[in-house]
């Protein structure tokens, strides 16, 4: 195996905001020649798979401001500092579904966007799920719909495009997967 | 359905580079309070499950800046101005595999981080491949390793940690689906 190691020459941060951090590197690539590499920092998030006792799939529908258009999504929401992921799946959950749940798995982490971006999304799989009385607030910007959906129909908002993102993508296949194991 | 659109108020881009762009917008929420987005705009991708005859899939190895360390994919790439998506999914399989496929089919699209960024990846199925004998070169800061691994191979690089983005993860659960219908 070939090691391909980009050493950095020079790095500048060019935005620090509330989510993401903006930096341009310029490395040395395995040639010994010049590149420069635009990243984005991000803290981090989770995403939860969760299955009702009725074996429907529990997603939110909101508003993303990057795609111009309300998409539907498995809960989720970034890390906040210090906080184990677990944690913020558990409170994720909770804010924006209502639900707790009596089994909390972790399944897998992944990257999303491993070419300009360091952003890591650790999933959970939730199950034995119950509602709690009075669910903590979320985030006071978020708006919710909650939609609990059968595979075959979280598979037909796949078809359509209303399921539009990568990890909700991966979440309708493994569940699907599950029910056939 | 509730309507929870975002009305942009301002929007300032703040860096213009080579691949991605980043914008804050600052945005009306449906309850009429103001709250900020910070966006990154991205040209958009392709990446291929690519099967050979013998069912193995098609997997590319480099080192991303972005996460600091090598990691296994899906060929991939950025889509270029103009540029077709299942052209540039041709083009990105041949560059970094050497692969024409020709049967080249499209699975679906997804955004990779809806909450700050607008990249989409179109997927595609490229089978019964053939080695070019003199492929088209690729980016001149891209290196690559080549792998062909049977699902259960990348089922154990998913689960040690070598698999690790969103997209290939995917990917291999699809192959294993394609697998047991």
């Amino acid at each position: 195996m070939e090691n391909f190691n980009e050493k950095t020459v020079t790095s500048e941060t060019l935005y620090c905001g509330k989510i993401i951090e903006l930096r341009v590197d310029e490395v040395q690539l395995p040639d010994g020649k010049l590149a420069k590499r635009e990243l984005v920092k991000h803290p981090g998030a989770v995403a939860v798979i969760a299955i009702t006792d009725e074996g429907k799939l529990v997603l939110v529908e909101q508003f993303r401001k990057a795609l111009e258009r309300t998409i539907v999504e498995i809960p989720a929401g970034k890390i906040e500092p210090n906080e184990d992921p677990k944690q913020t799946a558990i409170r994720e959950l909770e804010e924006e579904t209502g639900y707790r749940a009596n089994e909390f798995t972790y399944i897998q982490s992944f990257s999303t966007s491993p070419g300009f971006a360091d952003e890591v999304i650790h999933l959970y799989l939730a199950k034995s799920l119950e509602k709690v009385e009075n669910p903590a607030a979320g985030d006071e910007d978020e708006f919710i719909n909650l939609h609990e959906c059968t595979i075959s129909e979280a598979e037909e908002m796949m078809n359509d495009g209303r399921i539009y993102d990568a990890k909700t993508a991966f979440a309708v296949l493994y569940v699907k997967q599950l029910t056939i194991k």
